[in-house]
């Protein structure tokens, strides 16, 4: 029998704290019972909550402390008073020391980036960590990367987080060679950004042995799910990802006010409750929920902050995954046949 | 009575042609009869189509030629064969020449924004032009610009476009002094580029006359309309438009398929067809058809390629506003209040 997973949660982190942490470690236990957890933080919250969930409690233990980081704190601030004591820091710490595979934090973004990039730091020959999301398609799901973990991308960077991305849904999709396309806009001959170009060129030529790489995709690729792997610099993929939210906010508000208007429609919304509950679930942003942070050493796995526990759960479950199917093994080999840019023009540079 | 509006059509453009840009400009001359056309193309396949649109045959006068740019031409081809004779071009002219007040053409966008560049120039203080659109969202239609004319911004170009996109926005919802917000993604301390930063705080030192400015905003807060203007550069603002696009289509086919799934979700449909004809009229690109080139000498209107005669008379009535409402004049006049980013460093540097 294979050894188990170990996740550290983050369990003050998001909106609700423990109250959505527990109850969503308990259902993803349900999933996945070769699972051990470390609760981390205020044990006076976590312990009377635990009472309710015998199984956890018995495939889990509580690393106290009382400091936990606010959704609204800027990443210097949290790191500052943070560091050494937070909930989310002692997450990271248990990762760190090898006593857990993964941490999971529904806690704010910026500083569980920062903190993760200043303590686990990055790993051998990657530069930047990248913010990798599971996009639901028409086809399905694509992994979406880098959503804001930095702006801007070289052409090394490009490269790697195809690698990082493709990594990703090798294990989530189940597939050999997952196929790739790197964002870009349509007008033919401004044709993105020289990095966009030269990273696109380099992918082309060397043919990698797990990604194949399709070329250029437009943002409504996406959802369409023309590609695996959509790569991206983050400023562009966080804007994609937030302008997509808010597009399927609107139509689904366009939508609850158009089937409350006349009566038919009511009477039509009540035969078609069941489609509309199908529909409801297609777009439930719970099922996708879980940022993967790729770069690092160490896997981390940031969850919406205002989700509930069956969102909490679907973060956990993908941090299972990440840490079953061995993620930065995964990355690291692959890492190892990517052109390293630097090192390609120097050897360019000093040819006869 | 004020003089007409006269507007050239690009009569060869779109994926269809005069078959589209014939009734579309009809459909269009009955909401503002105090129009004169110039349709530009091909005239033995414009003047059989007029016959059948008497109204607009005695509106309209005809600029024959036989070249017309294909959809998939790049920029440079297209100005290389179709400069001095493309129904683009010579449409593009009469606006040059004060033979037209605008030009719309339903063509092929870079070659189109090509043209206009190098035909009828910036304007005097504007360094790049910009694609400007109006976005439904929850609270009613905002103006999103650039979505692709260029690739990145400058701090001027950003304040620009802050101006130019108030001017049109004044024009479109009738208000004296549009809010507006530059688009920037989420984590608080990466927040954003320079420039970005830079202008934002331009903007909120000057508090300039007509427009608003109220910060940042995020991609989900375009859907919101959260502010009347979002200003961001050309490579995020096209991925945003695409994004959104490719996300109404994915929703749309989702639900489609779950109204069709059961007998029950179908009769649902029926009782509710009035409201899912309520909804796609809300979803309907057409309404908010025609991109409007910012920032030249002379206003150019870009219609969806694919549209049909509706969708092109939207991109002709918004044409028709820009003219009558005098958006150049708008956009002059609230230049003369913006900070020059240059001039400023120049003076902050020779100060004593």
């Amino acid at each position: 029998m294979p050894q188990k997973v170990r996740i550290a949660l983050d369990a003050m982190g998001g909106d609700h704290g423990p109250p959505v942490v527990i109850p969503g470690a308990d259902l993803s236990l349900t999933r996945h019972p070769d699972t051990e957890f470390i609760l981390v933080g205020d044990r006076t919250k976590i312990e009377p909550l635990l009472e309710s969930y015998p199984r956890l409690k018995a495939s889990s233990r509580i690393v106290h402390t009382d400091v936990a980081i606010k959704m609204d704190d800027k990443p210097s601030q949290a790191l500052r008073y943070g560091r050494w004591k937070s909930s989310m820091w002692l997450a990271l710490e248990t990762v760190k020391k090898g006593e857990a595979d993964v941490a999971v934090s529904a806690g704010n973004t910026g500083a569980l980036m920062a903190m993760s990039k200043f303590y686990l730091k990055t790993m051998a020959g990657i530069e930047r960590p990248a913010i990798a999301a599971i996009w639901p398609t028409l086809r399905g799901e694509s992994v979406v990367l880098d959503l804001g973990a930095s702006i801007g991308a070289d052409t090394q960077h490009l490269l790697d987080m195809a690698v990082m991305g493709s990594a990703m849904a090798r294990i989530l999709f189940d597939i050999e060679r997952p196929t790739v396309g790197l964002l870009n806009i349509g007008v033919e001959e401004v044709k993105g950004l020289d990095e966009v170009k030269d990273a696109g060129q380099l992918l082309r030529d060397r043919n990698l042995p797990y990604l194949d790489y399709v070329g250029f995709v437009e943002g409504d690729d996406i959802g369409k799910g023309t590609v695996d792997v959509v790569v991206t610099e983050g400023f562009a993929g966080n804007i994609a990802l937030k302008t997509a939210e808010g597009t399927a906010r609107q139509i689904a508000g366009y939508l609850r006010s158009a089937m409350s208007r006349t009566i038919w429609a009511r009477i039509g919304y009540l035969f078609a409750r069941g489609a509309f509950r199908t529909l409801a679930e297609k777009m439930d942003p719970r099922r996708a929920n879980g940022g993967v942070f790729l770069g690092l050493n160490g896997v981390v796995i940031k969850s919406h902050g205002g989700t509930d526990a069956e969102g909490f759960a679907a973060a956990i479950d993908i941090g299972y995954d990440m840490v079953r199917y061995e993620l930065l093994a995964k990355i690291s080999q692959m890492l190892n046949s990517v052109p390293r840019v630097a090192a390609e023009q120097a050897a360019v540079e000093s040819a006869p």
